[in-house]
């Protein structure tokens, strides 16, 4: 049926065809090979968003070809926008790097069912391989689905969770781990594996999207692919976030897990790294990635050592114009035992909190500082204030993002019993956290008119 | 003295001198007009951080010229850096506009002291107009010190009286008021004041200084002068902060109080608004504003209305993931009134603080939603767990910065007596704190490498 039809249309692998159903509904797409719909009457187009769908056909339905993919090939060619799948009859055979993708939820693993269009949590290799063909041509793909939850509702327990899981998988020999996460607390996340992974071999990629796939502008088949290219072939091993680099579909960007921050609540190039360039830019269409940072570690160059487990009492706290100190109170009283300040400026608060900050230091509390400005570096010898701040035990937290901050505390605070280690080591550069020096073109440029 | 020394080195008014005196200390500057130094035995130099200094002089002082006002004038045309300050004998007489500087603290409010170099709290009209001379030729300057505190330290009640000092002065027929004002939570004051200034016939501009006078790169003189210049002339009548543009001496820019965030620890481009161009560029050698944005209200346009006073019981709270629910039920046991959530994403936190939330709405506590993304709006219906948010009664903060709804709901607070008019309030657009629309263009570009 699905031959007939396309045969009759003159339509070919690759061309832009629409198909026009008896109950007058219609799909745009480019026609891919047939070794995704087997022998059932369906016709497999990728749609402008980049997912494949398999459309239910009869004899009723009509086939039009819109565009040959000559024509797309040569209006792509003179800059025109365009999908462009590939459309290989095959996966090539002979061994490929096998990669494990783990679901812990979000829009990333929701998908568009064949046939109704509805979206549906769904995340088997085989559905996530009929979704996003592409990644059938990197690697060996399995998947796990761990959990399904929205990322706001996120918690230290699950990080620890995934890092468990995706360390099974590293040592069953794994060359690449994906996570796909909802995007809300992914740099959270990202930060808990980079300070777990003490030691690591393979990449660890979080990814998710910033638009559900039922739309036209979803990034997830992009960003899927991106993801499972960087960790199937990144030549580094570290944990990082793969998400859209600019709103078209051009190239994704791999941040370090330590480094990223959600800067956009709808954009699709919402993730950014903040006090450093991207570790790697990656041309899915392409099959190439571009390594912009030295590797913290190379592909199979160490061991795993894994270092799982967070406290639950640890606090990022704001700091705000006339801020009360019974907030600091209440969270000592409550028996906090890390304090993560998001204090203004270089390093500082109000001083009229520093008596409560100093008995939190008294009573065991680690205090650490950093700014709500969010890029650069703290410095708290400059002003009066920040040296009061540094004589009542305050950390400064360097140029650390204050959500770096918060999850290297609560990490730290539950691997070294001794206080003053936990303060050291909150000053040390682990994983690319904390960096000496910045050039000045990380700082972005606003658009002055 | 000074003439003789002078006339033996064939210096001119606008040459590039160095003044090498007996005890081997060394100055380099524009030599700057007589009129500066009177009868003393002083040689006025303006430094290349854009403040004059007084060089106490004798016979035993060599003066040599480096480079003649021609020479620089010529270098500059052919692109090299500059400081070419206006060496116009003395300002222009006739009447100009009256601008005050109110004087609250900070970086700004120091200032190098003549002859020893030294660092000094001072801020008489003299001493401005000594320091920064280009001042006197844009206005009639004035000028008070309110207070003088580290700006980490200021508080509503301090917003208050900032209000009633700048409304007595607006009302005295002044043209434009500057307040000068420690950069750590300044973008918070200028909020503060666009809210309590609800009419308003001339600008407010708030400006500061990331480095402090003492040293070569500081943006003290650059920024007040910039300021003075906003005061004086802008065609609008809006609470604007005016910082450096970029990192070089070229323009300052005035940004919307509502809308902007210092967004750098240390450097002089720190100020950016977010969600929002800026509403001018401001080129204080060239005496040049460029509006960019359409004001919210023109010069004269508008009486005064002065609605003064904000709510203490205010908090601004961060979520981070597995944040404990006490936390808000402790602010509402203490009495709070409001707070403002800086939620994740769309406008999300972890769904086991909803019901502590909820508690808090029914005992009459307005909650209001924004984003840690900083960029982009809030949308609560895109998911379930924004959806539950809003069925608890969150009030959504729309495209607000966390900041600045923060100050807004302290100020609605103590404005409003109905509950219900406070959360209207909290949505509706009052001074350029919400639009309906942003172009794609107000997201700065990242380096990507």
């Amino acid at each position: 049926m699905a031959r007939k039809l396309l045969e009759k249309a003159g339509a070919k692998i690759g061309d832009l065809v629409r198909i026009v159903k008896s109950d007058g509904s219609v799909y745009e797409g480019i026609l891919m090979p047939r070794y995704m719909a087997f022998s059932k009457p369906i016709i497999v187009i990728k749609l402008s968003n980049g997912y494949n769908i398999g459309v239910r056909v009869d004899d009723k339905t009509v086939v039009e070809v819109l565009k040959t993919r000559e024509q797309i090939l040569r209006e792509a060619a003179a800059g025109a926008p365009a999908v462009i799948p590939l459309i290989e009859e095959k996966p090539p055979s002979g061994p490929k790097p096998r990669v494990v993708i783990v679901g812990t939820g979000g829009t990333i693993a929701s998908r568009i069912e064949y046939e109704t269009g509805a979206v549906k949590p769904a995340f088997s290799a085989k559905e996530l391989l009929e979704a996003v063909p592409e990644i059938g041509f990197i690697a060996e793909i399995e998947s796990e689905v761990l959990f399904n939850i929205l990322s706001e509702n996120m918690r230290p327990e699950m990080w620890e969770k995934i890092v468990d899981s995706v360390a099974k998988y590293i040592q069953e020999g794994f060359d690449g781990v994906v996570v796909a996460h909802g995007t809300d607390t992914m740099a959270y996340t990202a930060a808990a594996l980079a300070f777990a992974f003490q030691g690591l071999p393979v990449p660890i990629v979080l990814v998710g999207a910033q638009r559900s796939s039922d739309r036209p502008s979803s990034d997830a088949a992009f960003n899927l692919h991106a993801a499972v290219l960087t960790a199937a072939k990144a030549p580094f091993a570290e944990v990082v976030v793969v998400m859209h680099g600019e709103p078209s579909d051009s190239y994704a960007l791999a941040h370090r897990g330590v480094r990223v921050r959600k800067m956009h609540t709808s954009r699709r190039d919402a993730f950014q790294s903040i006090n450093s360039l991207p570790l790697a830019k990656i041309w899915p269409a392409q099959n190439r990635i571009e390594v912009l940072l030295k590797p913290l570690r190379k592909r199979r160059e160490q061991e795993l050592v894994v270092k799982n487990g967070f406290e639950r009492k640890v606090a990022l706290v704001k700091y705000y114009p006339g801020m009360d100190s019974e907030i600091i109170d209440f969270l000592v009283d409550r028996g906090y035992r890390g304090i993560v300040l998001e204090g203004t400026g270089l390093g500082h608060v109000g001083e009229w909190l520093i008596p409560s900050i100093r008995r939190a230091v008294e009573e065991g509390v680690v205090v650490v500082m950093t700014s709500q400005c969010l890029f650069g570096r703290v410095n708290m010898n400059v002003y009066t204030t920040g040296r009061k701040l540094l004589a009542a035990g305050v950390v400064p937290g360097e140029d650390m993002l204050p959500e770096t901050a918060f999850v290297k505390l609560a990490w730290a605070l539950k691997q070294f019993d001794d206080i003053n280690e936990v303060k050291k080591i909150m000053r040390t550069n682990l994983v690319g956290e904390i960096a000496a020096r910045h050039t000045l073109d990380v700082y972005p440029r606003w658009n002055h008119g």
